[in-house]
């Protein structure tokens, strides 16, 4: 197996230009736990000879994938991808017309941020056929761990997934999202990547009219063995987790089903907090 | 195998009440296509001996089921529930309470609408263990095979998911919506079990100032052999839908995410035309 970390010195330019490319196959990795790929996911994976896989894939998942086959690592963390996007594209073009089939693993599922679909239009407009599996979503993984559900009828007859992650792109550094629709209540409002920007998050819904006291959650690392789930409000939430030094990958979770988490978690406490889960309530 | 399809005829008396309850595993099935079951959730299935499952289960996730196992059928169809929420919830209780480990077996995600919400909170009021394995939600399994990423930086910054399916259980009969949060631009909006309110469902979204252009889609029985997707814009659709009778399960994807199916579908059209799938345009 070679693990490539620095894919920019991966020589593309020996890689020959055969006639029809060979396929791509975007799969999505799911929220860590490898049990929470989907079968045709891990199908996928033990089959895979090549794999360009981003930061939010777990390392449990990755072991699925043939030690002989060739793992790039085109990761984006916040603010510092390690590889820009219009590279991992062409990456992926390229080895497909190489010849070589292409499994693009991406965290969670491929069509939930992590910009899967863009990714999908490039191949598409390039002539590579493509699939798509999709994945487990974080949100639902820490659904189901830290016994939120997303939807319930007596707290929220919708749910809402929307990102907290900045735009380093040059288009634009705040927070660009519709406040006034995320502060309504009677639904359930998940962040995706908002650890950095909480404090600006939890002080826009409540300038925006959510209540104070609408318990919120933040889910550090969901569903792997090592999750860390803290509850509070919307007020106390920013405090709560710079006291945890809770640091990404997390989920926030806004809404009166977090009020669930203490008779739903699937965690007993006792054991957890020793495998270093810890509920903090 | 007995395969109960009748469950007020199922016989709870001759269960009896051991001590310590057996697990209750609430397995999401996900969208109809077995291969997008989680490897945990076909673990479950393969080694279930009861399993109570609902009408939106595929007949192909049920045959991974073990012959000899009870299945019973407590399913919901809308506005004719085979059996009252109160009922499915005692059943699997007593069943638990009997010893018997149960399956309980929900189309897509068991915390994405169906009430899974509501069964765990009375399984955990009523003391009998339970774990909950995510699964693959219909929004997931048609943005997949329709082409229409739910998240994209161009089109849309969040995704929602609603329902609208009228409530039955005599606390109202409308359709209870946050209307101007859903006729947001920028955001892709997901409609679970609208087939038979979306008339009322476009008018009121134009009503509340979503352009009448904006594109829609309704995507029937996705992920499995015969789904058929049809698009065209709010104002369209519901014209559209009936014109093709169109029938439950079905979802409708409203957003500019809806423009892409014609690049990112995966079905090959020639070929799917002839399988029944049909890509309406």
């Amino acid at each position: 197996m070679s693990v490539i970390d620095e894919p920019l010195r991966f020589d593309l330019r020996g890689l020959p230009n055969t006639g029809a490319p060979a396929k791509v196959t975007l799969v999505g990795a799911g929220p860590g736990d490898p049990d929470l790929l989907t079968v045709a996911a891990a199908r996928a994976l033990r089959r895979a000879s090549l794999v360009l896989y981003d930061h939010l894939v777990s390392r449990d998942v990755l072991d699925l994938v043939p030690h002989d086959a060739d793992r790039i690592y085109v990761g984006k963390e916040s603010a510092r991808h390690t590889l820009p996007q219009d590279d991992i594209t062409a990456l992926m073009i390229r080895m497909a017309r190489s010849g070589k089939p292409v499994l693009r693993l991406k965290g969670g599922d491929p069509y939930v941020f992590g910009r899967g679909g863009e990714e999908a239009q490039a191949l598409a407009e390039a002539g590579v056929p493509f699939e798509v599996i999709p994945g487990i979503s974080a949100a639902q993984g820490a659904a189901a761990c830290a016994g939120m559900p997303l939807t319930h009828r007596d707290h929220a007859a919708s749910v809402v997934f929307a990102t907290g992650h900045l735009r380093a792109d040059g288009r634009g550094t705040g927070l660009d999202l519709d406040w006034d629709t995320l502060a309504r209540p009677r639904q359930t409002v998940v962040i995706y990547m908002g650890v950095g920007t909480l404090p600006r998050l939890c002080a826009q819904l409540m300038m925006h009219g959510l209540a104070p006291h609408t318990p919120a959650a933040i889910v550090e690392r969901a569903t792997c063995a090592d999750q860390r789930t803290l509850v509070g409000t919307v007020q106390t939430l920013p405090a709560l987790a710079d006291a945890h030094g809770v640091k990404p990958p997390a989920l926030i979770i806004i809404g009166t089903v977090v009020s669930l988490h203490g008779s739903l978690s699937q965690h007993d406490k006792a054991r957890t907090v020793a495998a270093g889960r810890g509920c903090v309530l």
